[in-house]
């Protein structure tokens, strides 16, 4: 697979760096990723803007512009010859003398073929656990991802597909994906604070209001369990209904009519993009 | 320099990660570092005993006893013909297929010129400032200093040297570095909870005895700012009198005289080991 590492299209076997690098001494990084359909870029406008973002609030400068990024990116797809692919847009705090501060950042974007949630996975929905946790600069798309992949094994153990965060005031997000909740009233509601805000969770919020009310506010764990329709967002898994939280059965353990029609709306917006 | 990745000995320009590692895709891996003095490691069994736990906590391997770090370690040692040096242990998440689940780690040993504090420095001390936040996993020595390296542009902006965290029951510990208190009334004081168990903490909790009562519990920033000394304790900064926190004086704005006695005691010591 082709991969470009700041000026250099190169084999992705040889993308390759050097240990002094922020994110190897520091975990200091941040990354964006997005995904292909028919070979033609879903939301790159909205994962650039966020990349961007991400870049100015960790103090990194990208010296490419944005048509530039966006050239290199068209020039992945094509190279890797893939209709359904991931691109993944890395930027270090780049090699550091002394492994602290930040200097001239690394630019590192790949493409890779990607897995993506089918609508048999989405008839089965998935169980998930809770866990209190909240990332250090959450409105950063970085690769803080200490705590998910440590809780790897506590979800092995609890048989469970994913985990939500939460903190004293909201449950928050998944480690890779944002979270909705449909109320017994039918309301559709999701946290607003403390969250990465994801691509997918914008587009879910920009087709809901011709379906049924939309709030953004804090949810409580018990607001949580007491849900009528669970599901989360990202990327990859687009909406993926969460039948068991815990030992708790969400509605009928499959999912919702709201759930659905939020899914096939996002089905038709992906086509139309 | 050389440097060791796995099973050889490279020179340390060679020293590569392929951008699948853990540590590049999500900030996992840990480390431990120490000096050597007059081409003798210091302290090294803490930092290896250290190294090894931080490892089981994460859920990595050591595929070396050691025995064999040790025989690696004196290796590097030798070849850097370097007698004041810093090595640095470093083990991943590895090579992931998926970017998200551990796989077999990799192993880096470096060993470059390392600087340390001078008497002069000790002599000045440092101006510090205080924030509040918590590190998630604190007792393992991880790759987790988003938030420190975050905040560089900050501690230049308030003209300081390095930031203590603190969290809602107390002051904890700086982002490499423990801190002490000396009260009004001569004791020793620092934090047991929430912390990195330093390697020079360990020492000066053995040395001070003879010199002063000793305690180990919460101090609240209130505290902090009324300790007639305070000082911080790393493997680099040996000990260092902080003078200055906020717009607060400390003492009279040079080493007190518990913190020079300690100073004294713990410079003895390392050349003793």
């Amino acid at each position: 697979m082709p991969a470009f590492i700041n000026n250099d299209f190169v084999d992705s076997k040889n993308a390759l760096l050097h240990i002094s690098d922020l994110s190897i001494q520091r975990g200091y990084a941040i990354f964006d990723f997005f995904r292909t359909v028919n070979g033609k870029p879903l939301f790159m406008e909205d994962h650039l803007d966020r990349f961007y973002h991400s870049a100015e609030k960790m103090f990194l400068q990208i010296d490419k512009n944005r048509e530039e990024l966006i050239f290199i990116i068209r020039t992945l797809i094509e190279k890797s010859e893939i209709t359904e692919a991931g691109i993944r847009m890395m930027l270090t705090g780049g090699y550091s003398p002394d492994g602290y501060n930040i200097t001239q950042s690394n630019l590192v974007i790949t493409c890779n073929p990607v897995r993506i949630s089918s609508e048999e996975e989405f008839e089965k929905g998935i169980k998930i656990i809770t866990y209190k946790y909240q990332r250090t600069l959450p409105h950063i798309k970085s690769i803080d991802y200490q705590m998910a992949v440590w809780l790897q094994s506590l979800l092995k153990e609890k048989k469970a597909a994913d985990v939500l965060y939460y903190n004293q005031d909201s449950i928050t997000e998944f480690p890779r994906s944002n979270v909705f909740i449909v109320t017994k009233k039918g309301i559709l509601v999701t946290p607003e604070e403390n969250i990465l805000m994801g691509v997918t969770r914008k587009k879910i919020l920009s087709l809901a209001p011709t379906i049924m009310p939309v709030e953004e506010r804090n949810i409580t764990p018990d607001e949580l369990l007491n849900a009528s329709e669970v599901f989360l967002t990202s990327t990859t898994k687009k909406i993926m209904p969460v039948t068991v939280i815990g030992d708790k059965v969400i509605g009928n353990q499959a999912p919702g009519d709201y759930t659905r029609k939020l899914y096939r709306a996002f089905l038709d917006a992906e086509q139309l993009s």
